[in-house]
């Protein structure tokens, strides 16, 4: 059986109640990176405003003493997953996201940095959803439609961040 | 302006809490079909036991006094649809429920049906979701893949038959 080199952090959500922006996660994203990555490229499609997102994502990631690039400012996607030292792909609607990897043909190429390079990378909430088998386990709205269900498949299993028991007490409906 | 021969009542839910299936809505259905109709074709694509599905709802417009037939049972769903007097979809999962629709070719001639012929249609839940321009506004999990998110446009706008307010006091996430 072949050994993989697969280095992941998977967070189910960016903020905890009450706390700041990957505050309740800062510690472990440091001790996972370490000191030989220096900068991270952050993959902000899954919310629709790209800049504002990649600002608070790059306020935190250099608090934490990286830089950060975002994708959405290259000029090639491609290229800046293949010159990365280590990704980062953050929460918002699973199907907005998983669409645009697809679009931009980002699938093999992290696939590969991932597998065969060993760089690491950091989901959290859709980032987390993306890095497993597929989507098929998604609380999202399926608000635009992607080419297929399938993901990045870094992990043999799917995941369900945010997965609530039902609420027992609802009046909501009956069943079915 | 074409006028269009749309006969729809489009329930929410099939089960109110505390009370029996189409239990809420039963006068409205006798009302809607009235005494016209005799037999019903009932489809239950959107749940996996459709024998168990299909007495359930059996039961009920017998109740009613009306024959109900299940697309399930009959050998040619397409020609069952263009045999029918009265069209039933149920609730369940909606993604489920749109593909198979897709996949025994039935969204068109059931759009033939209820536009050019004017027979009377019925949607629960996700019966409702299918009956509008597509399901991209669906609270349904994605438990598989239709060949497109557009359903049988018998409305021209959408419908979330299930919204529910967020709720303000919830500690389960923080934003993203």
């Amino acid at each position: 059986m072949m050994t993989l080199k697969r280095h992941l952090l998977l967070i189910s959500n960016s903020t905890l109640h009450g706390g700041g922006y990957l505050e309740h996660c800062q510690e472990q994203i440091q001790k996972f990176l370490g000191e030989q990555v220096k900068r991270v490229l952050f993959v902000p499609y899954a919310l629709h405003d790209r800049d504002d997102y990649a600002r608070t994502a790059r306020k935190k990631f250099e608090s934490l003493g990286y830089g950060l690039d975002s994708i959405h400012e290259a000029a090639d996607p491609v290229e800046a997953v293949q010159k990365s030292e280590a990704i980062f792909i953050g929460g918002g609607n699973t199907f907005r996201l998983l669409k645009t990897l697809y679009d931009n043909g980002l699938i093999p190429v992290i696939r590969k940095r991932i597998f065969e390079d060993g760089i690491p990378y950091i989901g959290s909430s859709a980032g987390t959803n993306v890095a497993t088998i597929s989507i098929n386990t998604t609380n999202d709205m399926p608000i635009v439609y992607p080419p297929s269900l399938q993901a990045l498949g870094l992990v043999p299993f799917n995941i369900n961040p945010h997965y609530l028991d039902s609420d027992a007490n609802s009046k909501h409906m009956g069943v079915i």
